[in-house]
């Protein structure tokens, strides 16, 4: 199903492999005239949600939320104090034959599907999970035959006599040793180490390799000029919390809300917009006292959930995941994922956002990397404190501290994936086989405006409606083909409504409306069109 | 004037200097909550213009215009194709004493301001202009005393007895060289060369020094990886041109807009956000006919004007300058630039768009260098010709070709500089004695709410109000501070309106409206807040 969503993306225009006329890169996607609308629909959803009219909080008043829009490159010390320069890192192994690199975790998955493994279990008459006795005649002629070709890497080609005899020697004890220590005789590995995937050679030691992009500010590329390309849009935030406290009318507990571009350089870049080398979020930082940040916590996990589900996400595809304190970030107390059943992880599900419980973490870090006090003396506490008649030292200790953040972080870029998979639907009875039964709110084109035939004065009735309504929601006006390929179309691109003008127009000022799930279509005066698209958009 | 506004950027919350804590980092900056929102109005308010609502054409009907947002990272032989890896570059000398790198076209005015050089001068008693006797026996003592510490790079100091014989030679028949020769002497560096504006000592021959941030995709950093930050989102435009062609509904003529960050390593990033390293762009390519691109050339150099002016932008303050010649760029036939008077360029002005008729430059290049047929058959061109009864030579040779472009490219960065800068007013008889008169549209906040004190069920009151109004304008709800200081922080971040609550609204229902520029207060009902907002904020 993803080969067909990605096909469906590129030929209406919602995704595109980035330079593609130059055979494309690997890990980065350029989002179409329909992609950059939809991107647009998910943005100012999310910052309408968060900035504009944020949710009550638990006290049944407004919570308080401001927007940033912070630079990609900052400080390069900021990286240190997140830690990200010390161990934003996969573990990578080299070939020394070959000199192809692979992450050290996806190796076993590799040499499963490698293409001299398959070969060696065939030319050994073994099953596909490597069961069954070895025969040194067949291996023998294997080597000889297959392995130079497939594996030449391998120490059984490379060094055939002395690895030949060491096989012979280990097999006489065990003459079905399976099919992992049978690569490693092979291939004179001994685990842990694996051969390579590729060519069957020896593989580094598995060496720590940075994800973030690094480059130079300044004429000069030394390392005191080194920058980073941001790997997450959270650490801006930090760096101006007390920019924001000091400028702005915010008090603890406030948000800061960012959407903006971020870079990873993945080693394997995958699952179309899932994974991509640079990619778009959408992070709140919210700022709470330590003794709140468990109600924090619980608070935005249901206000988030709440929001997908206002895309028009079925709830059945969408779950929450705990972290289990083992797999929890070094930062982090708690964390929830936000799971999504993507088609490329179904019947499993797949994270889509994660809200985390950062403690003091962040800001503590940054207190101790620049020097600068990030602490934050809650008067209002104090005062109430103080009401209640608790002790002084009471007061002083709770009304002075460095904020808890729980943060929701989820991808834009991801979100655009989401709304795709969930609007992609399939019905061969169709004009379009295929269509995106979009939510209307999120539909990139909320309407279609046709003239049936372009001539009889159909184009300037079409034309005149088209510019009464192109200002308040996304219209495309088209005049060419046959009606049904142009309805058609709009159900590719998941428009919910359509406008047709044809002769009956002229005599009695009627168009039909069409809509996009139900195919099903509605004779209306053409002046009631804007009353009505405007009720059924919401 | 620009101290001022920085000033009231950084105190108000529109923009900070990126990675503050840290000392910051020359030419990145952040947009705090107000200047995210004033970015926000201009990137809408330009994508309204150009993608939902484009202008009529000169055929009276609406013209094809459609989005994009491209990747920041494309595959490299894009920047071959389009020049910059070539010639995107300053000329830089580097100091062989000091190591300080230079703009090589700078040095000239930077030894002007040099301390060293004010030193020399005052020692010699020379004045301003470096005119004057030269008196050895003062060049001896300051050369002995001053020179030392200010110039210690400078041939006079490092080979004091060679460069003073040649110094007496060259006096002997001038004894009054002027400033230039002077420098030229005493650094023993003839002209064209000239010292370090640092320590005098010698720079090295301009080398051209690329402005295009670099970095490496993939595990590995070498040249097969490398890859770079774009300069200018246009190349991603005409990277997607076939792509937009094959799967959307337009025809030449039709435009692709984009808005996103671009990046340039700028050697002395300066004027506040007019020249940062990290910037965003608005830029439009408009693919028309050949014979046509005259036309549209004029055509949004008038549509681009009227937009400015729209966002409330006085005409006095903007102004056409059309390139000369002999100063476009190598890509140009033509280019207007819309120029604006900035503080810093008062009374001259400064670029603030440029509309450029590049011909079929760009896409001639990458299909060169792709390989990928970019030209275009005009079927209806064709068809009307045939009907004009035009021979068949002709009409081949008109209906395929490379479409010309026509770049309207601003700056988004930029745009929030201006509409800061021609906001900004003093007025010492306000309470607030600088103020912001940002159009209404444009401002980041539409609306203050306050209750005149924080109890006598006056909050409830006002914040029922804002949480009505906010949904369709930004809105702040402010309950703390005298009324004056909240009034005063609205003036001056520009808030057109602000409603007061207070004792007499719950006995007859009546509130304070307030407008900035005249600071007029007028009674209304409460219940017509909704509507006389909407009214006056168009």
């Amino acid at each position: 199903m993803m080969e067909k969503i990605v096909s469906l993306c590129k030929r209406r225009g919602f995704v595109y492999p980035a330079s593609e006329i130059y055979g494309g890169i690997n890990g980065f996607w350029d989002y179409g005239p329909l992609g950059v609308l939809l991107k647009n629909n998910i943005r100012n959803a999310w910052w309408r949600a968060m900035v504009e009219c944020p949710p009550i909080g638990p006290d049944g008043h407004p919570i308080e939320m401001v927007g940033l829009d912070s630079s990609i490159i900052q400080h390069p010390r900021t990286w240190e104090a997140s830690g990200h320069v010390g161990g934003f890192a996969d573990p990578m192994s080299t070939c020394r034959q070959c000199k192809k690199l692979f992450r050290s975790d996806h190796v076993a998955d590799m040499l499963r599907e490698a293409e001299w493994v398959k070969s060696l279990a065939e030319g050994l008459g073994l099953d596909e999970s490597g069961a069954g006795a070895v025969d040194i005649g067949r291996l023998r002629q294997w080597a000889d035959r297959k392995a130079k070709k497939v594996a030449p890497g391998l120490a059984l080609v490379r060094a055939f006599v002395p690895t030949l005899a060491a096989i012979e020697a280990a097999l006489a004890g065990t003459p079905s040793p399976g099919l992992t220590p049978l690569l490693a005789l092979v291939a004179a590995a001994p685990p842990p180490a694996a051969p390579c995937p590729a060519c069957g050679g020896d593989l580094t030691e598995p060496r720590a390799f940075n994800l973030m992009f690094e480059s130079h500010a300044g004429a000069i590329q030394d390392d005191a000029n080194k920058v980073y390309l941001r790997p997450e849009t959270a650490q801006g935030i930090f760096l101006n919390y007390k920019n924001v406290l000091d400028t702005s009318r915010v008090k603890v507990p406030f948000g800061v809300a960012q959407i903006g571009k971020s870079f990873r350089n993945e080693v394997t870049p995958r699952n179309f917009i899932f994974r991509s080398r640079e990619f778009e979020q959408m992070e709140m930082e919210w700022f709470c006292h330590p003794d709140e940040a468990r109600t924090w916590y619980e608070f935005w996990k249901h206000e988030r959930m709440r929001w997908w589900l206002s895309l028009g996400v079925s709830s059945e595809n969408l779950r929450f995941r705990e972290h289990d304190p083992d797999e929890l970030s070094h930062y982090s107390k708690m964390t929830v994922d936000i799971e999504y059943r993507y088609p490329f992880t179904a019947p499993d599900f797949g994270e889509l956002e994660g809200i985390a419980h950062r403690g003091s973490f962040d800001l503590t870090q940054h207190q101790t990397h620049s020097g600068q006090k990030l602490d934050y003396f809650d008067q209002e506490l104090q005062l109430k404190l103080k009401a209640e008649g608790r002790p002084d030292d009471e007061i002083k200790a709770k009304s002075r501290y460095i904020p808890n953040v729980i943060e929701p972080a989820s991808g834009l870029t991801r979100a655009v994936l989401l709304l795709l998979c969930e609007g992609y639907a399939e019905d061969a009875s169709r004009a379009s086989p295929v269509y995106l039964r979009f939510d209307a709110k999120m539909a990139p084109i909320k309407c279609g405006i046709f003239p049936l035939v372009n001539k009889d004065g159909l184009p300037e009735i079409a034309e005149k409606l088209y510019l009464e309504l192109r200002g308040r929601h996304a219209c495309e006006y088209d005049a060419k083909q046959s009606i049904g390929k142009r309805y058609a179309r709009m159900d590719e691109i998941g428009t919910p409504f359509c406008v047709t003008i044809d002769g009956q127009t002229r005599e009695d000022q009627t168009v039909t409306l069409r809509e996009r799930d139900t195919a099903a279509q509605e004779r209306v005066a053409i002046d009631r069109i804007p009353a009505l698209l405007a009720e059924r958009l919401g």
